[in-house]
């Protein structure tokens, strides 16, 4: 579907496609469906611009994502503004500025379009969509657990089967490491070789930590064998806390959701790069891509938050196929009324704008199921 | 709502705002109510993305937008590339390019965020929302009535009251003042004069035609006055088939929506810039600003095309209230089965993350309407 598979004079710049008709509706209602689960959980929906100042954008959490935001100067100011690469350090902006006397815990959703500037030779898209939540002013299991529960309850409205969620804890094999007495050098390519899940190197490199971290990078899978594996580890104090973390988070989701698939990956690292607590991927059989991704972390640089981002564009390619009006053409002349009560059942119509020869080849020709004619409809 | 009228240490850029809670709710749902009408009466849609090179963004009817478009490098293609200040543009690219072998009238509806430079030293929004229609590929007065009865339907739908459609036609002004053998310079004196509706200076540079320009000049108003006093003119053959033109597309929105406020100016040239035929402007009772506007225009500078845009933030002062979901706070430990049963019936529920001493001082306190306990909706 790229535009450059088309013979088109108008090339887009790479990462940057047309939706046409059937997916633009696809991703629209598509969005509108996962807004609709966040609202019934109480999850209020915010719209930040497009465009921040620079200094707001990347503060805090959004440093991280600096070299992914493309920049303008506002010749207004004579500052430069940024082009959102993310929406998570929007909200959490709003958060703690106009939303700071507001309740907590404190639910937003969003949804709207982010640009990133990509990685140089390699392809992707660049401008990326996002509808996620944000659950702010609370750090417990429960609520990381509401995150991915109503998370999963989004991607049931779209009928995506087989989703998984995929949990981690970046910081708990970061600690390990950072407190195992290593030279930087070390801590460094064993970070490394953890991120590759390059056992030999692990053991090579891990010194006294190496057993603990061995046996964590064989027990990534499945929750429950995952944190059984865990549990039988002889970890620091510290880390033992954040295992916990992981193991009640589990008990939350599969008390309310047992046929949800919960996989735990204690050493993933991969791709995190302001999250301060539990992470989460989701995953849909058949997809390479993953519909989305969160975690806990620290809002504006100080409140602790949850969220989690699915990407409708992903979720289109796993969600049951959406039905589109059935189009009617209704011929020149014909009495408004019977279009008005036909568009009330659900129909599209197209109007003839001038009188034809065959309204039925016209009706064909203008894609229509059905052509209008004395008060039938007439199958084409 | 502007954020600089509020205690806040990250400013937006002037001309961009954040949306909250309701607002936000109300633009989104807005967005849909109209996009959903425009669906109806068979236009599909489609999703241009928010950047593109400068070169097809600004190609033929973009042009006139170039002082308005912010522009980046593309480090990728080092080519520039331009945020898009308007969406028309870029789907008549669609419909030039891959959508050039679709049956025609090809009916095509947008909804996106644009971003405009603004004008300096002036306040006034530069992130704008757009959703429109186009048609495209027909040059009839049904075609152009066509697209002011959709919107009139959409406003309809939004519960917007004293909606009025001012039409206007550019190109016949212009062409009766280009035809007239008068100087460069009076000819621009004179067009100056009519955008200013300055009656003495058209009298006194119109030379021969300045009868018929002072006569359009009072014609202004209510459609049937105005288009009785342009029947009345002695105008060249040109001229006149452009006022049969408004004549005709005049009766036919009369014809199928008699009740729709319409007014004719036939001398306003403000703000047109790159249309051929008739335009029109969308006003409410009670609102400065423009609802919408849109008009007839050569798409991709060859195609026939007429358009209509709204701008969401502006229906959203003028049409009815959205109703919000009620609120229902559910204590921690409640079965979640009651939960989803309060969800299937339009509330949304507020989950308790923990327990607390007095239910409903916790619910009072998020903001709820009610409270769960036992089965029961207790009112706050």
């Amino acid at each position: 579907m790229s535009p450059f598979e088309e013979p088109n004079t108008a090339l887009l710049p790479s990462g940057f496609i047309d939706l046409l008709q059937h997916e633009a509706e696809a991703e629209a209602r598509g969005i509108e469906a996962v807004m609709d689960v966040f609202a019934r959980h109480g999850y209020e929906r915010v719209r930040p611009p497009l465009l921040e100042f620079e200094a707001s954008l990347l503060h805090g959490a959004g440093q991280a994502l600096s070299e992914q935001t493309f920049r303008l100067m506002d010749p207004e100011s004579r500052r430069m503004m940024g082009l959102r690469p993310d929406m998570t350090t929007q909200v959490a902006r709003i958060a703690a500025t106009r939303l700071v006397g507001s309740p907590r815990p404190l639910r937003l959703s969003y949804a709207g379009a982010c640009v990133v500037v990509g990685t140089p030779g390699r392809e992707g898209e660049r401008q990326i969509t996002q509808a996620g939540i944000e659950l702010i002013g609370v750090d417990s299991a429960a609520a990381d657990a509401e995150v991915v529960l109503v998370a999963a309850e989004a991607l049931a409205r779209l009928r995506i089967a087989h989703v998984s969620f995929d949990l981690s804890y970046p910081a708990l094999v970061q600690s390990l490491i950072a407190e195992a007495g290593l030279s930087d050098m070390t801590r460094a390519q064993l970070v490394h070789a953890v991120d590759r899940k390059d056992a030999a190197a692990v053991t090579e490199l891990g010194g006294e930590i190496a057993p603990v971290l061995t046996a964590m990078l064989h027990a990534a899978g499945p929750a429950d064998a995952a944190l059984a594996a865990l549990a039988g580890l002889d970890l620091p104090p510290a880390i033992r806390t954040m295992a916990d973390r992981l193991r009640d988070v589990v008990a939350v989701i599969a008390a309310r959701a047992p046929d949800l698939r919960l996989t735990v990956d204690p050493v993933e690292l991969r791709g995190w790069q302001y999250h301060t607590g539990i992470c989460m991927t989701v995953f849909a059989r058949g997809q390479r891509e993953e519909l989305g991704r969160g975690g806990r972390y620290l809002a504006y640089d100080e409140e602790a938050a949850c969220g989690l981002t699915l990407r409708p564009e992903v979720l289109l390619r796993a969600a049951a196929p959406i039905e589109l009006r059935r189009r009617v053409y209704v011929p020149a002349g014909m009495p408004e009324s019977v279009a008005a009560c036909l568009r009330e059942k659900g129909y599209a119509t197209v109007a003839g704008l001038s009188a034809v020869d065959d309204s039925q080849n016209e009706g064909r020709r203008l894609g229509c199921a059905y052509v209008l004619s004395n008060d039938d409809l007439i199958e084409l």
